[in-house]
């Protein structure tokens, strides 16, 4: 039976919590008085519908529907799961809590967003407070994975294991907090960063821009993947935990601390530190880390790369100038590169369908070297891959040096025909070959039409030299 | 001509520069008196050689020597680049500088790697001050990008300027921090980070684990491409920088805050933060900032669920929650998806090579339909696709609802045929077509050979099936 789940209070939060139950095949119920709310929440949703399912391979739930209601007790009633994303004022969170455990099933999950207070806070006065917790989201609710869901001493353990199940089954992290402190765990962390950097704005060290680059081309891209601990274990390098404990710990005594208040760095805390992340990562040695952390990092960086955006975009134009013509040789060179660990399937050979990209990236450059280059496409010329024929021959792993040679076989008017062979470079062996018709188009009409001179002389060029020499 | 570059103490960093520097076609020459320092540097090149060619589509430059020399002096002769690295001890790096440029070209950038002092400081004494200069790495150097470049007021200009240019081309970003500070910009963050996480171990409110997840599951994915005031641009939606500050500034009232000094929340520095801000991303709209934050997220969190790592292990483990048997309709479904962000080009069209991909996980969805699963596999045997056939018909963009049917046209001993089609589920036009030709392996002589008999007659029924139906 489909489940439903009840939205009090709507925003990005309250959005975010609709869009992500109702993509999951959840019914979604939402009050908010707010006469906006039904944008704003449709906003939140079409940017949502757009990207969660990007991130499946499987097929995606029937979507659940949202609908819109009058009152509290409507939304409430019948649900399995209550969000509350009202403002943060406890008096109106208890009012919100009084309304809504006067009409909801005394089995659902009561759960409130706040980033700011703790559930035995909540709980006060409550009908039911074994019933309430926090499950407190991050933005944008509907692509990352953390909750921190924390009971107070009286939460309902059976509850809070359902709000567990439920959490995952949303394809999220829930991250049982264990004890109730303000600011739970990670918007502490957030908080210290945001007292930095408005001091150093404040002073005029750094701007907006210049804090976010040393974020973003840093220790963002380290935390993405491993957090702070984890990152530094692999950092301490073989000589582990304690050792890089040793050689940071004495920074806390930099006059930068004086600002704060700093925990004593006493034997006892490095011991309580070096044992949790021993318990944590110790299954792996620091090498196996190290070439976890680098592996996720060329993920990372590449995915970027391909976006164009932050630390890829510096890659990207990097790339460029790397670039120099091809030569002139028979067959022509038209990609030297390793196999990268994006590529690579669970065994580590080079994915079936990255052989189909390597072979397009070959046209790519052939392209370029006759002139149908971005100016040329972008005056509204180009040529389409009608049709290729890969042949398999033998497998290759990432980290391997690659060639792919490209000989122009047929180019006539409209029609262009390559063949390209893809070599492992350390023996020559042929990998793989792949035999690609294109045709060339006008983007305008969207039909074939012949080349523009210059390019159509290049080809023929090619063409004619490529076919005299033996294969 | 090949540029040199002399590194004066090995260990990680010291290494991780050596390593970048010769991937990028530098030869490089280092000085450490560690007995082990060859042994570690070559360490930390191996590591580097794997994965920093990873993120090039482009031929690298050919590698330059690393060579170990007994001096300073042998080291830095005719060098351009000069990265100091040597232990945090201000005498001891007073020492060293002084070495390096009795013996280096006056015009060679001498840079320290140092986190804790200020290039004032290192000047301190120093034959030609203006020469040197604080460019500060991030672990590991050979893939993030980030170095902090800092002169001091008596920094020679050009100097900086040329470190500025020989930093871009080895691929790095130099984040030029204007004010001398201690420990520069990127690890006050740290620093402020590692105090608040030292807290939460030593108050037992949170594990080295339950930390690293509080970051890598959540802020840790925004960091990597907004870093942290943009980040906060887009959570404050339509109405923009002041309103988010607005909304979080209180919080800075918060208990929590006991521990520190905290900057006046004034209309000035809403001002300064806000018309930062402004100049940083104002030439985007907030829906716009919205799309290229979630494309950057679900690109990292794909990248990251390749990897089957993080926050993107997390989808793959409810990836296979969402997956069930497929039909025995004829054709099959064999895949139901939409196009995301990551498959396409610059233009929004789905990258021909993706295609290839498609009809693999096509194939893949069949093989455990008959039973040719992991644990087939696992047991030593496999089919292995020979040749493909693509026809590419029609374009399709990200976010786009697409189907592949798969027909089994033959299934007899080793050999298979597969037939599949590509279509948009929204009007089911095909857009691709696929002719699949696999042969039936033994994973242990890598040799083709029948395949198990419920393999074998799963296959063949299908056979059967599929061709008495009219394509």
């Amino acid at each position: 039976m489909t489940q439903s789940a009840a939205i009090i209070g709507g925003g990005v939060i309250g959005g975010g919590w609709a869009a992500r139950f109702a993509l999951m095949g959840w019914d979604v119920r939402v009050f908010d008085p707010d006469p906006e709310a039904e944008r704003k929440i449709a906003e939140v949703m079409a940017n949502a519908a757009r990207v969660l399912p990007m991130l499946y391979e499987a097929p995606m739930p029937v979507r659940g529907a949202i609908t819109y209601v009058g009152t509290v007790a409507e939304a409430v009633a019948g649900a399995d799961w209550i969000q509350e994303s009202v403002p943060e004022r406890l008096d109106i969170k208890h009012k919100v809590i009084a309304e809504i455990q006067a009409a909801c099933p005394e089995g659902a999950v009561l759960a409130s967003s706040t980033s700011g207070f703790k559930p035995s806070e909540l709980q006060q006065g409550a009908a039911r407070p074994g019933q309430i917790m926090v499950a407190h989201p991050f933005n944008p609710v509907y692509l990352l994975p953390l909750i921190e869901l924390v009971p107070s001493a009286v939460s309902d353990a059976t509850t809070l294991a359902r709000a567990k199940d439920i959490l995952i089954g949303l394809g999220m992290f829930p991250l049982h907090v264990r004890a109730e402190i303000d600011a739970h765990i990670a918007d502490r962390f957030l908080e210290a960063v945001w007292r930095e950097a408005l001091w150093l704005v404040k002073d005029g060290i750094a701007t907006t821009e210049e804090i976010d680059n040393a974020i973003r081309y840093g220790f963002g891209l380290r935390w993405a993947q491993m957090g702070l601990f984890e990152t530094y274990r692999v950092a301490g390098g073989e000589a582990g935990m304690r050792h890089f404990m040793a050689q940071f710990g004495p920074c806390l005594q930099w006059p930068w601390t004086k600002l704060t208040d700093v925990p004593e760095f006493t034997d006892d805390l490095v011991d309580l530190i070096a044992g949790q992340s021993d318990a944590q990562s110790g299954a792996l040695g620091i090498r196996d880390l190290e070439r976890l952390r680098d592996n996720n990092l060329v993920a990372i960086l590449r995915a970027l790369k391909q976006q164009g955006a932050a630390a890829g975009k510096l890659i990207l134009e990097h790339d460029a100038t790397l670039r120099g013509p091809l030569g002139d040789g028979v067959p022509l060179v038209t990609v030297r590169r390793v196999v990268p660990v994006d590529w690579t399937d669970v065994n580590g050979h080079m994915n079936e369908g990255r052989y189909g990209q390597l072979f397009s990236d070959a046209s790519e450059e052939l392209m370029t070297h006759v002139g149908a280059d971005r100016d040329y496409i972008a005056a509204g010329n180009s040529y389409f891959t009608a049709e290729t024929s890969v042949k398999y021959l033998s497998e290759t792993h990432a980290g391997e040096d690659i060639t792919v040679t490209t000989r122009v076989m047929l180019g006539e008017g409209k029609k262009l025909r390559l063949w390209h062979e893809m070599c492992r470079a350390a023996d020559d062996t042929v990998l793989a070959t792949c035999d690609q018709f294109l045709l060339h188009v006008s983007l305008d009409t969207r039909r074939s039409c012949p080349p523009l001179p210059h390019v159509a002389e290049a080809v023929e060029r090619l063409a004619a030299a490529h076919s005299e020499v033996d294969t």
